[in-house]
């Protein structure tokens, strides 16, 4: 399942096309508290499920159509320049590391080490959050013309990890009018991501002169000539990895986060995700893509086919067993292909094809195994009914997704003829040796569903009907002969 | 076939919700050359496929989300002030009748008269133009902001209806300099289509103190300023209904367009669609609605499946006639939609689903038909794969459709995988009474194409990678240090 939500693209698109963006990213601490040791790496290059902490928000970049980075080192830059560069032929990117000599005086001096780079806005991100990459699409959006620099924060402060440590500021409407860690009452917390206006650097400099180094002091100064605004972040998750129990956080909210927008069913979220996650989870370390799994879901289906048609009670509990095992991979290559920042169009649509063709194997499958002891042409029509049921189903689904441009809403009967609830009857149906049986009742229910759904679209327009009549006898103007 | 193209939809509705616009439709002139006599309906009530000429340019106008319309009337404004009324209920649309007692001093005192309604930027139409709708969208994303006065021109002036008689542009960039009639020479055709600012008005007087009353004199005024610009009409129609013959050009001109972007196939364009515009050109007289046309072609689906599942010779070849029959009928709706303004997702949707339906009912009687002298497992087996092979390929075009954000591009093997293909292929089959040998070869021909552009897929993929990976190398800078 590689469903993703793509609302507002258009918005989005534009606004890249209009001003691709550079931005900065401040790597240049010691993130002491994380990486005790020599040993351990550079807090950036820090690995959470496969990936680093700079691969990911380089990732993230590249996906938001932000293709120029400078990276600020200080702390172990002799290790994190020769990366940046690998990095940089890796994903195709113009990464840049800008070295801070002054690094331990604050992260506001590191800021203004990449000032020489930069005379037009930029987005600005630290080396150690973590986020999820539609925020970045937020700040694109912003109105770069209006001289403002722009502050992702958080107001769900009571949710937010590590609090005590978190960056907080205090609003005017939507104006930051205080910044700092220690600002009380505060209204929200700093995410560390920024559409910065060249007008930082002077705001840095004043700030220092007053013996004030950090980026904090820097957007204070901003703030108070009323030149922040705040951007909402809304439900998208960010994370500051400082600590190793912020590791593990971020480690469990990403996996968390890899199947956002699949569209679950009840069997998917309450019994193949907690199995999937788990799997995906090990198969992150490894070099592994999505399309491999995809391949894996359908062979482990193809697999469930050949032992369904031998007809056998042992055979049919494992055939059964195995379609379960495929419904579950199903879930990975998405939950792979989020993690890992490795979506396409082209994965997703391969996905798709071959979860109907292995539905047609399973179903193929149970008819030949049944047609042993049935051997009536009853057997293939029962066969054919369900499996048409099922590729309607999912047809139907995409189709009103192209008409309505919105997924199908979510409603029992929108549940019943998921891919997960399908596989699952045929599991159970296969475990008490019936699975023919199971096919023709799920394929039944996927015609049903196909009417079901039918029908609440048609209640609907008619609603919709009835209320545009009652607009339209509204009170207004007539001819003014 | 409901097909729709919706590109930059976004920017349109965006565009929309900032400013709703205004139109003014000028509608007070005699149009002698059209009506020439008192029995014949006023020049804008005049009738083309089912709709009069006012009625489809203000179903134009909601469909781009324009709802508040000023319609200028002078001569026989005695019937066209109560029946702009019923189009307003008509339509749940505010459009108001503004009477003009000068208008037969010109066309530009008619835009006058509707001056005192008018403090904001309007839309001006003309009473007996006809359009492509998505004409007016390229005039509500125009910049509003710039004081600027918008005319759509068609630059294709060779193939103008009736040229003569146009009004003609001079342009220089895409700045107009010159309008009127007799401009020569000219670049551009006048296609009646504005964006007007208020400053019209003060231009119209100027005009008129030095005693030009027409609407092409006030706009003079304001090119001579620099204040009007061009908008490309690109390949959209547009139409000026002004006499017999232009009105027969509009009828055939509406017939050719309301088949546009359905990515018709081979069959379609060449067999199909002939028959169906000339059934839809008669339904358009008539109340009949799309999803009407939608059902009469799944029931004579269903009666072809009953035919062909009697098995016999005669049976048979009524079942071949009748499958193509519903396959030209399965244009018409999409043809009647379009022409009629009548276009809905439900529809689109509804349409989809029950062509599946129809596929799926034809197979079966197929294969009852075959079944009776071949009473064998296998005959199913076959129409199962046969089966599988028509709801794969529909399938698999719509979830490209959805992860690619475009229709599958045009080629042989896209060719090959249409309906109006599949249905006249059975159709050959039931006339020769081999249609179950007709169906197994085309629904192979269905998984052959599937994987064909699963591997044209492939080989772009992969191209694309090559490319990055050039692009990748390219020359760049390298660490700072």
């Amino acid at each position: 399942m590689l469903t993703e939500i793509r609302g507002s693209e258009a918005a989005v698109d534009g606004a890249r096309a209009r001003s691709p963006l550079p931005a900065v990213i401040l790597a240049a601490g010691a993130g002491s508290r994380l990486a005790g040791n020599d040993n351990s790496p550079p807090k950036p290059m820090t690995r959470v499920l496969g990936l680093t902490l700079l691969d990911r928000i380089a990732l993230a970049c590249k996906q938001a159509g932000v293709f120029e980075l400078f990276v600020v080192v200080g702390y172990r830059h002799e290790e994190l320049i020769p990366y940046i560069d690998s990095l940089a032929n890796r994903l195709g990117m113009l990464i840049r590391p800008v070295p801070n000599p002054d690094w331990e005086r604050g992260n506001g001096t590191s800021l203004l080490a990449a000032s020489p780079y930069l005379d037009r806005p930029f987005l600005l991100l630290m080396g150690d959050h973590l986020f999820d990459p539609e925020l970045l699409d937020k700040l694109v959006l912003a109105d770069q013309t209006r001289g403002m620099t722009y502050l992702l924060v958080d107001r769900q402060t009571e949710a937010v990890f590590e609090l005590q440590d978190a960056t907080k500021v205090r609003l005017d409407g939507s104006r930051i009018i205080d910044i700092g860690k220690d600002v009380t009452p505060f209204d929200a917390v700093d995410t560390g991501l920024f559409l910065c206006q060249p007008t930082v650097f002077e705001a840095l400099r004043r700030a220092q002169s007053e013996g004030e180094d950090s980026l904090s002091g820097g957007i204070r100064k901003l703030a108070r000539q009323g030149l922040v605004e705040e951007i909402d972040s809304e439900d998208h998750f960010w994370l500051d990895v400082d600590t190793p129990a912020g590791l593990r956080h971020a480690h469990r909210r990403l996996l968390a986060d890899s199947f956002k927008a699949s569209g679950d069913g009840w069997i998917s979220r309450y019994l193949n995700r907690p199995v999937s996650l788990r799997i995906s989870e090990r198969l992150a370390d490894l070099p592994v893509i999505p399309n491999q799994i995809t391949i894996a879901s359908a062979l482990t289906a193809a697999a469930a086919a050949v032992l369904f048609s031998f007809g056998g009670r042992r055979s049919t509990v494992a055939g059964g067993m195995l379609s379960q095992v495929a419904s579950i991979l199903d879930g990975c290559d998405g939950e792979i292909a989020r993690l890992k920042h490795r979506s396409s169009a082209f994965g997703g649509w391969f996905d798709t094809i071959l979860d109907r063709y292995a539905d047609v194997a399973i179903t193929c499958g149970i008819a030949r195994g049944f047609a042993r002891t049935h051997p009536r042409p009853a057997t293939w029509l029962g066969a054919s009914l369900a499996i048409t049921g099922f590729l309607l189903a999912s047809y139907t689904k995409k189709e009103y997704q192209l008409q309505y441009r919105e997924a199908v809403p979510e409603s029992p009967v929108a549940n019943l003829i998921k891919r997960d609830v399908r596989l699952f009857s045929l599991f159970l149906g296969g475990l008490v040796n019936r699975p023919y049986e199971a096919l023709l009742a799920v394929g039944m229910l996927s015609h049903a569903g196909i009417a079901g759904l039918f029908i609440q679209r048609v209640r609907e327009t008619r609603r919709g009907r009835r209320d545009r009549r009652t607009f339209g006898s509204m009170p207004r103007w007539r001819g003014a002969t």
